[in-house]
């Protein structure tokens, strides 16, 4: 089945869905994203990814493409109409094609944001093997810009880390800045150590993950004690489990780190719990 | 006029460039580029910037698009078809578009890079009044990447820096590492003081300037003393000139740096110099 994709107010075959050569997000990188979980053709976290998004926009002096409405109405259309169950769907804004290249940010009373979605089916995504199994990580220097709190297009390096891992036999990579844990490639990075949940604090250093944020809030909910704090590679494979988050791994145990295995070398007993509660809660306030 | 422009093999009227959403380039900043300059509708230091782009498409496992010899006919029938007399061209290769959004990358076999190319006509280009006058910059934070060796699309920051220089009223910006300038928003960076030029050394901090390379190799041919090592913001606003390097801009006198005169404040007579002999041994070199 073809699907169709939604590019600047138009619904489209995925073939035909194109953007000008001349858009800052294809010239210079110039676009922010999101990407939404759906479960039971319902969207995830759907008020907290576009307040983010409403966020990166900011920050970038970006104009914002549309209102709440007017995006949730599409990412529902996609929904229906590429018949999604469970999956994601993309956005991405960049700063529009003002026709030619320029370093200079061009007036976005002439030249209109650039606006893409589009739906990635994933059946399966929630009842994931890997959740059962457990994911190994290796570490790499984290070479990325100083803004990674803004959710931008700027991905070739956690692009090339998913490939280090790749070849050293794992699944993903944590960067590591100044000796301790940033985060995942595409994920924020977690330790467990006597109970405790310990996962970096929130600053220009890491994405503020909305996923994270949900997951903290259950976990304190159900009475876990969290410490947002910086934590070493050498901490982490001390630890008794470890795992990431993201809004479509949701929550994944971490059972390795550059060879050596946390904990047991198995799921613990956090992580799961986490997931169990971020999927049920995630479910009951989808929209 | 309607530029004509190169995509993937096939000469488009400007309007109809497309590149599909899927492309990297555009959903993962995961491509490359070049400048070269047009003067006399020739090419100036052609090899230089197509060695230098085959060493970034290694640096990232990506493949080369076409041959020397291809592209070179490219650009050539870009500027014939256009009439460019002084401009550049743009060209920029990215991973391509496997049809959906993945940070492991495509398999090359089956999914071929994508090769762009455009004309911009800058009629002046080497009479230009900013080389008589002088530029004007302030500092910034320098918070991109790690390798800024490799002349990605990851363009954000210089924009940033840009849109900031022009804020301040001035023209560009120069980026501070660790206290040290590693170089302006697209441009090599230097100073002159005694009589000898000053650069920042080669690494993974800064760009290997093709038109840096010439400059410097013109320097010592004219028995100027050149010295390539780090420099503070304050030891350049305390130097006797200053000036910048780019493919297209060639040489430029800085006369001013936060607002401080460098000099008396006016072009010295190293900057003007190095530009007429750089001007005049790239047009007797240009193909």
């Amino acid at each position: 089945m073809t699907r169709t994709v939604y590019v600047n107010g138009d619904y489209l075959p995925e073939d035909e869905a194109k953007v000008s050569i001349f858009d800052r997000g294809f010239l210079m990188a110039d676009g922010v994203y999101e990407v939404t979980s759906v479960l039971d053709g319902k969207l995830i976290d759907f008020p907290g990814h576009l307040a983010r998004l409403e966020r990166s926009l900011a920050e970038l002096d970006m104009q914002k493409p549309a209102q709440f409405d007017d995006l949730l109405e599409i990412h529902r259309e996609l929904v229906t109409r590429n018949g999604i169950e469970e999956g994601m769907i993309y956005l991405q804004v960049t700063r529009g094609s003002a026709g030619d290249r320029d370093f200079v940010f061009p007036d976005p009373e002439t030249t209109p944001s650039t606006l893409v979605l589009f739906t990635q089916n994933k059946p399966g995504l929630a009842d994931s093997p890997v959740a059962r199994a457990g994911m190994k990580v290796i570490s790499i220097d984290d070479i990325r810009w100083g803004r990674r709190d803004i959710k931008t297009v700027q991905l070739l390096y956690p692009s090339m880390g998913k490939m280090m891992a790749r070849k050293a036999g794992a699944d993903d990579a944590w960067m590591v800045e100044d000796g301790f844990v940033t985060e995942g490639t595409s994920n924020n990075a977690y330790i467990v150590k006597g109970g405790k949940i310990i996962t970096r604090q929130l600053s220009n250093d890491i994405l503020h993950g909305i996923t994270r944020a949900a997951v903290l809030r259950f976990a304190r909910e159900a009475q876990m004690e969290v410490e947002e704090r910086s934590f070493t590679i050498d901490e982490a494979r001390d630890a008794d489990e470890a795992f990431i988050t993201s809004a479509s791994a949701f929550v994944m145990p971490v059972i390795e780190i550059d060879g050596a295995k946390v904990g047991a070398g198995v799921p613990g007993k956090v992580a799961p719990r986490l997931r169990e509660i971020y999927l049920e809660e995630s479910r009951k306030a989808a929209i």
